[in-house]
């Protein structure tokens, strides 16, 4: 859901977007919705054709933004796959979140507090220019932020490296984020991961994804 | 300071109000100012003669609504000394935050993710009414909302007692929290309290801690 919901507004805003993954053929067989109710990937690329599917391995070589909008569980393996000497010096926006459904509803995080998915990326494929944003919100709203509350909210970033964040506040800039925070270096990361907890119990009460935390200072 | 903010603002809005402290003269002889510049106990009692200073049973046997207002680390402690037998079927506000300074800045959570302070405290006192709240503002901001923002932010209670609940959504409404968000049971407070990761970075990059999180819906 995160990577179309990405994918479709970065071609509404002309981008050149790859979507990677395992099987190509597979996946654009997948006609029927999931469990949750949404299209399968074949019915949705053929609503957004000018999106370009390829294997992990043309994806990472083709972007110059990367996007990990895997599981959290599966980003470690699917950026192994993508091929480490293709994703080196580029920027990576870590849209993942560590959820651990082992355990039942609602998940709990496989890693928290100590360290973080986004960490983990980054001491896995140093060369990366990991960036965590856009993990504290819903998919609609990332890709759309005025679709809740006319985009008065707030997204956070973090990362080690400062030109990467600077990209990455532009790209989502264009997308309708107003206020973006820099929380600083990749560590915290974690405090970004360690939302999920309260916005999966916001989810719960509010009845809808469509809300995002906004920091009034 | 939490305690300190809470009992000036509940004198203020008229309530008896009693501290608990383990040893009154040594509170009350303390006039020099902490580590972090806050006035000492007793400067701070001068200031606020109406508020009542006792012992740790004496201000358990005091309240109708008791506040932990102790660190993380000391709270169960501290509820024992009180004794659990003038504790029972109180409704206790859960201020405090498992901050775990012993490897150094920023802290960590000493529990997180699986259980929280909160859960701790009502397993341990089941006659307790334990009610989560908040723990996600700055001491200034909790008692007075209306310190950033004009109030228009929001506040995250949780706890097994829908009545414990209500008086206390009705206490902190008295604050001039108007947004009181009921996140559910007592588990709650894990999200809540998984916040303070994100809370310390952004105190950091904000230079200052008169901020809080609203969720825009």
């Amino acid at each position: 859901m995160v990577g179309q919901a990405l994918a479709a507004r970065l071609v509404e805003l002309g981008h050149d977007v790859m979507v990677g993954t395992r099987d190509v053929a597979r996946a654009l067989a997948r006609k029927e919705p999931d469990n949750r109710g949404n299209p399968g990937f074949g019915a949705w690329h053929a609503a957004h054709p000018t999106v370009q599917v390829g294997t992990l391995p043309q994806a990472g070589a083709h972007g110059e933004i990367l996007v990990n909008a895997a599981s959290g569980g599966a980003s470690l393996e699917v950026l192994r796959q993508a091929g480490a000497e293709r994703l080196a010096g580029k920027v990576l926006i870590d849209v993942a979140n560590p959820l651990d459904f082992s355990k039942g509803m609602p998940p709990t995080l496989s890693v928290c507090n100590t360290d973080s998915l986004a960490e983990q990326i980054q001491r896995a494929f140093p060369a990366l220019k990991v960036v965590k944003a856009l993990n504290t919100t819903n998919a609609a709203v990332m890709a759309n932020p005025a679709a809740v509350g006319d985009g008065n909210h707030t997204l956070f970033v973090c990362g080690n490296d400062g030109d990467a964040k600077a990209r990455v506040t532009e790209l989502v800039r264009s997308f309708g984020w107003r206020d973006v925070v820099d929380l600083g270096d990749i560590a915290a990361a974690r405090g970004a991961e360690m939302l999920l907890p309260i916005w999966l119990r916001l989810f719960g009460v509010l009845g809808t994804p469509l809300f995002n935390f906004k920091v009034v200072r």
